[in-house]
């Protein structure tokens, strides 16, 4: 009798590819993984000598449920730093990832019959967060020909007296898509003038490819609420750490909320990430970014030659999300089939939300140029 | 304009002790703080070293929801081992600490408008999970005189249809209280009959003087949760990490949650808590058991002296919950006096429930018999 709310989260579909492909590789069979959203780059050294020098020196304790100053301080740092952006080091709020971080800010700002905004195909999770807080997320259909990105004009549309907050992401999850700092403005502005939260994802910020990456914090907006993250970008996945930036008001709320939801992010992590933001580091993670731009460069053509359609190369994140109808009218059953027969595992739009999920793939290219060239020939024989 | 939900929870009051502790120690104040619900020990270090050892082999991506298999198995064969309960390790859900975990289960079982039983004085975050989810937490007031546990009848008396489940601590944060298997039994039974679910946090376990720890688990009933941690027995607070034990038919919807909430616990803490449940750690932990007891010894008389009441002598966790009203008619203020009389840092009942807050103060033997001494000695000449 597990609660009505629990009840209604859907299972991710890429457990079921991921559960089959571990079952394939155990009969012997070669799985090429273009599933995981998750940098198959080990952590930097830097940031693992920092752990273990943290852990040498004993750092085994709870911190302040915000976070170590050292830490707010660094991130305020990158602000000015990387994006000339000055933000207090009081407004950063360290969490023990930004999935926390993401539903911290649902409960902090949606009320039980709220509504929020969310971009479709987006990150799964944040349907779910809304749910589990008793509001509604409401899907703001996407597409490709517009470049992934909802207008002014249809924020504006399904906005009503209920909506509370928009929720977008750049770049995004599962689409590749980067706003351009006027887009985002733009949007800024609309949702400012209709009076809600502007919630803005930059989790995959540091992967962009032809442009340098941005920060919603630079807009000049009082409601703003931005999401980030040590996983991706700086390679901490299994670290759970991440951060937010929250108005100056919002500080003691978050505050309670951490209190109580998780005490304090993991310690060592949090002593470890202040190694993440150095220049030595940052200069592995240009490496590393160079890297995932050849993959995206290798991987974006040659979709395109077996049929995939794919509009404007993707920009960012480690995903191309590519539409599959001229190949098949069921992109589940596909996903499916492809892993048998060619040992490529690949996500079906269904985990993406309910904005035509049958015609799409997300590719994560968080594997090799080398074994992306294999995955390509298979699949080309696959498809026949 | 936060959410009303996140407005509704009150900050705790031990962070004004504390913060008002700190500000004292800044302007070179000597504090003794019997305030922190953390042991003063350092993790193990056969723990320590196992952390480093993850750390060395690169032990940094995610793992699967519900935890790294080796350490639910360890889980279950601590079970086995040392309360002689066969779990199987499919029902161990590893947590990022027992506060996500206690979160979890308020989501997974409580719909908005249903109710949930808490003893109070109790762990307040408790109430809040419940208050988050748009549930009504219901006080169970339990008295000194009754060993601070709720009855059987007290249960049937507040159950009504819209009642889930009852939350039961052993050993009890903050009164130190330890149920016996049979009082557990009884409520067990009571609660099933009721048809409700009973979460047992067992987050205290291994620490209790007089008696062996006992599990819940031992029990022969079905809808029974479990929750504990690593961080107090184990020594790992600042890792964040723990378990839960839920049915079987629970661990889909733990998994989508976990999924959600959290992705997975912290990777390194995972597996340097392998150490945590060896025979060369828990030597360890068993003196450092046996040194919590000689302070609670030494502690208990000392404070009846003062004039604080205490009935038998509590049986486990690190705490002593006094009742100061033949010293005082106001523990809040009292604390306070008591900061800035006797540089001693004491936690009031504020923070534990809506059950006579004022007349009781929770002392925390997190310190040394050496600084208890000194903070008994300025106590006396503060209350004189």
């Amino acid at each position: 009798m597990p609660s009505k709310r629990v009840d209604a989260i859907q299972p991710f579909f890429v457990m079921d590819i991921l559960a089959r492909a571990r079952a394939l590789e155990a009969q012997g069979r070669d799985i090429i993984h273009m599933e995981v959203g998750e940098p198959d780059f080990p952590t930097p050294a830097p940031v693992v000598e920092a752990g273990q020098r943290a852990l040498a020196e004993g750092r085994t304790r709870y911190t302040p449920a915000l976070g170590i100053p050292e830490l707010r301080e660094t991130v305020a740092g990158w602000y000015r730093e990387r994006f000339g952006v000055a933000v207090s080091p009081q407004r950063i709020v360290i969490t023990p990832g930004s999935s926390t971080g993401l539903q911290m800010l649902i409960g902090a700002l949606i009320d039980s019959g709220e509504r929020v905004l969310l971009p479709d195909p987006g990150y799964p999770c944040n349907r779910n967060f809304v749910s589990l807080y008793g509001g509604e997320p409401v899907s703001l259909p996407v597409t490709m020909a517009n470049g992934w990105v909802p207008t002014p004009e249809q924020i504006g549309q399904q906005w009503d007296s209920r909506t509370r907050a928009l929720v977008i992401a750049t770049p995004s999850n599962p689409t590749g898509a980067v706003l351009t700092l006027d887009q985002l403005g733009g949007i800024s502005a609309r949702v400012a003038e209709l009076g809600g939260a502007l919630i803005v994802d930059e989790i995959y910020q540091g992967l962009s490819y032809e442009v340098e990456p941005i920060t919603a914090l630079s807009l000049d907006t009082d409601y703003l609420f931005v999401v980030n993250s040590f996983s991706k970008y700086f390679g901490m996945t299994g670290w759970r750490i991440g951060w937010l930036v929250v108005p100056e008001s919002f500080v003691p709320v978050m505050d309670r909320l951490a209190q109580n939801l998780y005490l304090s992010a993991p310690t060592l992590a949090q002593y470890a990430a202040l190694a993440a933001m150095q220049p030595e580091t940052v200069a592995i993670l240009e490496e590393r970014r160079a890297e995932f731009r050849r993959r995206r460069d290798f991987l974006y053509p040659a979709l395109q030659k077996l049929g995939f359609g794919l509009a404007a190369k993707p920009q960012g994140a480690f995903y191309l999300y590519a539409d599959c109808s001229q190949l098949t009218d069921d992109s589940f059953a596909f996903c499916e089939h492809l892993l048998e027969a060619a040992g490529v595992a690949i996500t079906p739009g269904k985990d993406f939300g309910l904005n035509a999920p049958r015609r799409y793939m997300r590719f994560a290219y968080t594997t090799s140029v080398e074994r992306m060239q294999l995955a390509i020939e298979r699949l080309g024989q696959a498809i026949g």
